[in-house]
């Protein structure tokens, strides 16, 4: 993760741009310098351009537009000589129906934001602590009932167990977020598991750690989904039969906002987290309350029967289902370049303030959930029961069901955040497709926000909305991010130092043992239950991520600027004939040519004589480089009859004709000018093909679309370029 | 129907390339002498070839081709001087996975035929009445079923009437047979429904013939592999759950015997065609011996509970149920050209022996299902029922089935010779996609028989393989051609009058009139039951031929040759800038371009400078035109940052920045060409995109496609011509 961890982890437009290497510009200049010696030799060939380039005359005489509005919209502006700056209007696309859809989206996901703006969607801390901590704090809701549904397995006296396992589950709390508190000024512009595992431990780590996270946004969609529509359907059971079309539907809402930009997106998220956690506490205060009015007995829990014995597996089980209440919180550490400069400490102070209410509502909600003496059902979650325990009547149940609710449906939002970051870092680095760079109208990365949501709603309704079938899968992903983080931070003191080095190194080694036992546990005890979809995706997603990196760095090192007179075969050239042309002199690679090398052969295929054909021949013969005319016919007398129209028309220019007796047109045709470069490696063959526009859709159909066909045939051969000639139909 | 009838109608594989009209021509040469004119003034531009185009030097000197070979193969034959053949190797594609699959067509089709072949592929009439027969006469197998079927409904007493209705129906296929004979010498080159009724009573009498056409011969396919499947399962009863996918296949390799080519086709239908009607001849007389030795009287049939009442529409239904066994008479007169001459002799010929047997088989089953007092039942065929009374034992029963499931499955095959020759004549006269001319590298109609096959396959799976449901629909079609193709020969003899016209005027509206009233007694009697899906598709399939036929007119009408200086404004060009350019003088319209009045500015978008986009530029400022670069920035700083590297590469081009702050591209330069070409409509603007080619399908999401969505938006634009320059990625 070298070239990753070098440029920072601000997220820019230019990314999709990236600069000249010295080499590479080094290259560049020596190339030029080719190309003014050849051009010394012949006159100026470009001269004068015909038209201004910055429009200037365009705009003084307006003339009506293609929308065929009589006023021309203002589509440039001009802002230094020789550069102009699109407006709005000018990202419309050019059809009616492609202007609709534009304004459609514009409606509902707003106008588009200029590059300019991206630095100011910033979020402070009230704003950024919601957003970030709804994945973790929401965690509490289907946590400790996930635990509590493992021991319970063993009978209703095993549950005196989750005591203890809580304990050490806030124990692992704690010593993971301090952890984390330490890596975030070490990597104050991002510490993602991926950037610092990969900066540390090398590409693989990073790559693995990245593979576990995107399984962990995924899942943390669909299982947080899943357990707010579950919130929901605890409180009014008529509607369980729609979960999977709900969970859907909410998937598709939060798409759309997020498709929107973070700033609007978090100002929908601080309300309700801030009630949950409201909510949360009335029940636990109340809930103590009543305890402490019967001296903080334990009621009596109802006899469940044993269905396995209380072995070691299943306490391991118990303990790594309780452990996805952690997840979340590594959520601060990605999103540090969204938070308001300055940015490594306000993130810190928002990480810590969330691990407190962690620890602080984790703790209550499984010590009362002893104390009352709840069993999970199949029906009711346990925060429900909890919720009915303390007010019995009222709205006030009502309100924290509610509460429950909107915070799970909105903590997927924390990996609408950081899925399309971490997608972006990886793009960068060449490990991800490069368009997951682009950032939409809107300065979101729409591409990785549909991936994202898309894959979580095949999960969310593969796995039927179920929350208990998702949870098995889950911890295993979160885990190996957290320990390869973890793990990379101690190789960072350990090679850094710096202050006070060797007691950051412990207490990063404390967070990596504990988390890597976290991982091991629920790797082995849940692999029978979903955990190996997860050991198994994980390393073929690295090596896909591997697979990508190496299709780039060949297409870079192919593309790469070389100094003029490297001897490099060109790739797509025919063996034999690349080595020279007919005098033996090196034929430069494809990219290396200066334009006066370039010798042009001009083809013109010909079906039948008609508008749209003279037109491509016309434009042929105004190129002014030899030109020749191939006719296809099926047989001798179709060969006779054209000819024969070509002489009426004049035989201005000179036609091969081609008898294909089994009536294939490109076969022939790429055989043919294969033949024609392969007697003269040194042309280039220019192919002009006229292409009827069509005006509508359905009439594709009608016609044999043999351009498009001749051009994927024709796009194979080295030296064959292919120029399209439309010619428009009326209406 | 003029220009159809005009053209006779023999198959050539030169109907793709029709022949210019004598004002075309004209148009023709005065466009070409004006090419003589402006090229006078200035120097010959297209000079030497640098090539020889018939590849004189490349054959003496061989190089290795693309394939890797060392040797090249002969790909290409010198016949007359400019004039090359290709040989059968051309025509296999460039990729080794096409290669491949050619092959493997190859192997199960056979080898390419030459167009040379088309005239031997004709029948003799042994080879030609089990071919155009098996339609008509393997109706019998389930025509007098569907009609006991509709009258056993009124109870067993209703089936007597089978013995009127059936009279009736000779006496129909009598009328209808000689009527047909009238026809085959009055066209002698093809007496379809839809040439005679466009011939005579106008295009849309036609289309309409056509349309009822096409949904007879889909329909005889799923009818007779139904029927067929139900001759197999009548005997072995174990299969019926297979119905469907047997089905199916069966329809497979009727589709791949018949790409194979005709006569192929014809040797396989030979052999059951004639067991077929000799297992039945057998059937029957053991039948008829039968009862003649009870003295012929008829057993009695089971008594059937009465579900309806005998009302007039029962027993509509019922002769237009049975009326389906007349179903393929049509066969002969669509097939005309493919007899050996004298065709429509031989035509005529094989015509009056299928009548005839159809005939003397039909009348014979009703009869005898009458004598034997037969039931239809569900589980079984009437004919499985006929031959289990006459050969209650031995393998007499098994050899008829066999041989009656094969008729059937092959009478589809009638429907496999006339559908793709149907489009083909309606693809002539522009009603049909241009495609349906093309013949496959086996002479065969290639892509009419796969629409066939798709068309049949998805209605036999939509019934389910059920007969009985198939049927309702599929008497409307064939009656509405009979009687269009029969009422157009009554207004035929009407004005050509000729020898014995009122004599034959009369046959024919006798035939009309008996058809006529079939049409009108299925239409209305079984609209309910299926045939309402036919009454609403003709007119549909009607609709959409005209709107077909439009398009190609119009396409016609704008490509077509006009004589120079026809002053008509080009279709594409925007509203204002057609009328002329900076000068006022008009500017020529799309295809009317003489070489010499072509302005050129090349245009290069460059997004980085790397060697795909140095080639470009190379391949731009080597056509000695102006050349402009255009750059599309996301922001200052990265326009800034470009601009460095231009220079740092010489400025050697004029280089134009457009910020696009909210990071679209196409728009904006397709905005920015538009404004370009306003500036100077006169101009053409050559838009030089590098294509990086790709090596494998699946690296296509890894790459943007900007030069695929680039050439999309500009294509619409007037004026822009784009020219793709590729450039090849190593393996």
């Amino acid at each position: 993760m070298g070239e990753g961890g070098g440029e920072g982890t601000v997220v820019t437009p230019e990314a999709e741009f990236p600069a000249l290497g010295p080499e590479e510009l080094g290259s560049l200049r020596r190339i030029g310098d080719r190309w003014r010696v050849a051009r010394r030799e012949q006159p100026e060939p470009a001269g004068e351009l015909p038209v201004d380039p910055t429009l200037g005359r365009y705009r003084r005489r307006p003339a009506p537009s293609r929308f065929g509005r009589l006023a021309p919209i203002e589509l440039f502006r001009v802002e230094e000589p020789d550069e102009l700056v699109a407006t709005e209007q000018a990202n419309l696309p050019g059809s009616r129906l492609g202007r609709g859809l534009v304004r459609l989206r514009r409606g509902a996901l707003g106008p588009p934001l200029n590059s300019a703006a991206v630095l100011y969607e910033r979020m402070r801390k009230l704003v950024a602590l919601p957003v970030l901590s709804s994945d973790l704090l929401s965690s509490v809701a289907y946590g400790p009932e996930a635990m509590l549904a493992v021991l319970v397995l063993a009978g209703g006296a095993a549950l005196g167990l989750s005591l203890p396992l809580g304990a050490l589950l806030v124990l692992l709390m704690v010593a993971v977020g301090v952890s984390y508190r330490q890596t975030i000024p070490a990597y104050p512009h991002g510490a993602g598991s991926y950037l610092v595992a990969g900066d540390n431990l090398g590409a693989g780590a990073g790559l693995t750690a990245a593979a576990g996270l995107m399984i962990d946004y995924v899942l943390t969609v669909s299982v947080s989904v899943a357990a707010g529509i579950h919130a929901i359907t605890s409180a009014l059971p008529g509607l369980t039969g729609l979960t999977v079309p709900l969970g859907v539907l909410v998937i598709a809402v939060l798409l759309a906002g997020n498709l929107r930009g973070v700033r609007t997106a978090g100002n929908i998220f601080v309300l309700p987290t801030y009630a949950f956690i409201a909510a949360l506490l009335a029940v636990l205060g109340a809930g103590f309350l009543q305890a402490a009015g019967r001296g903080f007995t334990a009621l009596p829990a109802p006899d469940v029967p044993a269905a396995e014995g209380l072995g070691l597996l299943l306490v391991l089980r118990a303990f790594s289902s309780g452990a996805v209440s952690m997840t979340g919180i590594e959520a601060v550490s990605n999103a540090i370049p969204a938070f308001r400069p300055p940015e490594w400490r306000n993130a810190r102070t928002t990480l810590s303030w969330m691990v407190a209410m962690l620890v602080v509502l984790f703790a209550s909600i499984v010590v009362l959930i002893h104390l009352d003496g709840l069993v999970p059902r199949s029906g009711e979650t346990l925060l429900s029961q909890l919720a009915r325990t303390s007010f019995p009547t009222g709205p006030w149940y009502a309100l924290v069901q509610a509460a429950t609710a909107l915070i799970l449906l909105l903590a997927a939002n924390t990996a609408f955040n950081d899925f399309p970051r971490l997608l972006f870092f990886m793009a960068r680095a060449g490990h991800a497709p490069r368009r997951f760079l682009h950032m939409g109208d809107r300065l979101a990365f729409s591409n990785g926000l549909v991936a994202l949501s898309g894959t979580a709603a095949l999960v969310f309704v593969t796995f039927g909305g179920h929350t208990e079938a998702l949870i098995p899968l889950y911890a295993v992903g979160v885990f190996l991010a957290f320990t390869l983080s973890q793990a990379g931070m101690v190789v960072h003191w350990r090679r850094r130092r710096g202050a006070r080095w060797r007691r950051r190194l412990a207490v990063n080694a404390v967070g990596t043992t504990l988390s890597g036992l976290v991982l091991l546990t629920a790797a082995v005890a849940k692999f029978a239950e979903g955990a190996w979809v997860v050991v198994v995706a994980v390393p073929l997603l690295v090596l896909l991520f591997h697979r990508v990196q190496r299709h780039y760095r060949q297409q870079h090192r192919a593309l790469a600027l070389r100094p003029p007179g490297t001897a490099q075969t060109s790739p797509g050239a025919p063996r034999g004939t690349a080595a020279g042309d007919a005098d033996g002199a090196p034929l430069p690679a494809e990219g290396q040519e200066v334009p006066q090398q370039i010798r042009h052969l001009v083809v013109v295929p010909v079906a039948r004589l008609n508008r749209a054909s003279l037109r491509a021949l016309a434009y042929a013969a105004s190129l002014g480089q030899p030109t020749l005319a191939v006719h296809l016919a099926p047989n001798e007398v179709e060969a006779d009859r054209f000819r024969g129209q070509w002489e009426a028309w004049g035989d201005h220019l000179r036609l091969e004709t081609i008898v294909s007796p089994y009536r294939a047109v490109i076969g022939p045709l790429a055989h043919y000018l294969e033949a024609l470069h392969a007697s003269r490696a040194d042309l280039v063959l220019t192919v002009i093909v006229p292409e009827v526009v069509l005006r509508h859709r359905w009439h594709r159909p009608l016609h044999s679309q043999v351009e498009r066909r001749l051009r994927r045939a024709l796009r194979e051969l080295p030296g064959v370029v292919v120029t399209s000639v439309p010619v428009h139909l009326p209406g």
